[in-house]
């Protein structure tokens, strides 16, 4: 037996958290510099102005909740998982300088695969809340996942 | 006059392109152990065995993108301008070190708003390619974008 996480593993409403993490004014300003190179994300006062103060690139925040999914706990796809890609890429609030981050996960489709029986399709909402569990990103993808016993066979 | 791109600056069929960016080897390893600490990122030898040598993240090259976006020279919004998000993320090759990226920005819809005749939806397909004119990543994203001229007003 393996922990690895099969199709069979997943539930429609299966939810999962991450532990959390912490941005810095640093880390914000350094992203930025490189990536996303806007006042509202790399000049403290110029951002006051803008944007009540600093805040993150929301490639920031996205590349942050890689990191989650990645490091979180939650993270040991079978061999054969393929990711489909991103959907729906929304930033809802600003991050800010010492807010502290956690990516929670919900399954918001299983679906068998019609033509593979040792595969099917999952889709999982990914929800990065802040320490006030307001969302301040949301996307979905979809995964092939192999199955653990594929369909038909006797095992 | 101004700079600004403004609604009626945009037509389905125009394409930009930004001036390129390279990506070492450091720069990915840095990346991925920040964000998406993965061997196929963060480790050139174990690299060679999964995906036959280091590959960026996918999010590196999307935050890169973000860079060319802002830096490449076509990037002017007018004020008012609101993004609405990003559908359809995909990495469709390999990035690796030494890779030359840069943006090609396809305008694929316009609308006009059905309430606001001062505004209007943008839609443009954001095509990452790499030196070898390969498709890398693609995206695309909608924004809403002021008109210059408010539809039924007299200049």
């Amino acid at each position: 037996m393996s922990d690895y996480a099969y199709f069979e593993d997943f539930v429609v409403g299966l939810k999962r958290e991450t532990a959390p993490v912490t941005v810095s004014a640093e880390e914000i300003i350094d992203f930025a510099r490189q990536f996303d190179p806007q006042p509202m994300h790399t000049d403290a006062q110029a951002a006051k102005a803008i944007t009540g103060g600093l805040i993150a690139s929301g490639w920031h925040t996205a590349s942050l909740t890689m990191r989650m999914l990645i490091t979180g706990g939650h993270y040991n796809p079978a061999p054969g998982t393929l990711g489909l890609g991103f959907e729906n890429l929304r930033w809802l609030k600003p991050v800010r300088p010492g807010d502290s981050l956690r990516l929670r996960l919900e399954v918001i489709s299983v679906r068998a695969s019609r033509s593979r029986p040792d595969q099917g399709i999952i889709t999982n909402r990914f929800i990065t809340l802040n320490q006030h569990d307001a969302p301040v990103q949301e996307m979905t993808s979809s995964a092939i996942v192999p199955r653990r016993h594929p369909l038909g066979q006797s095992s």
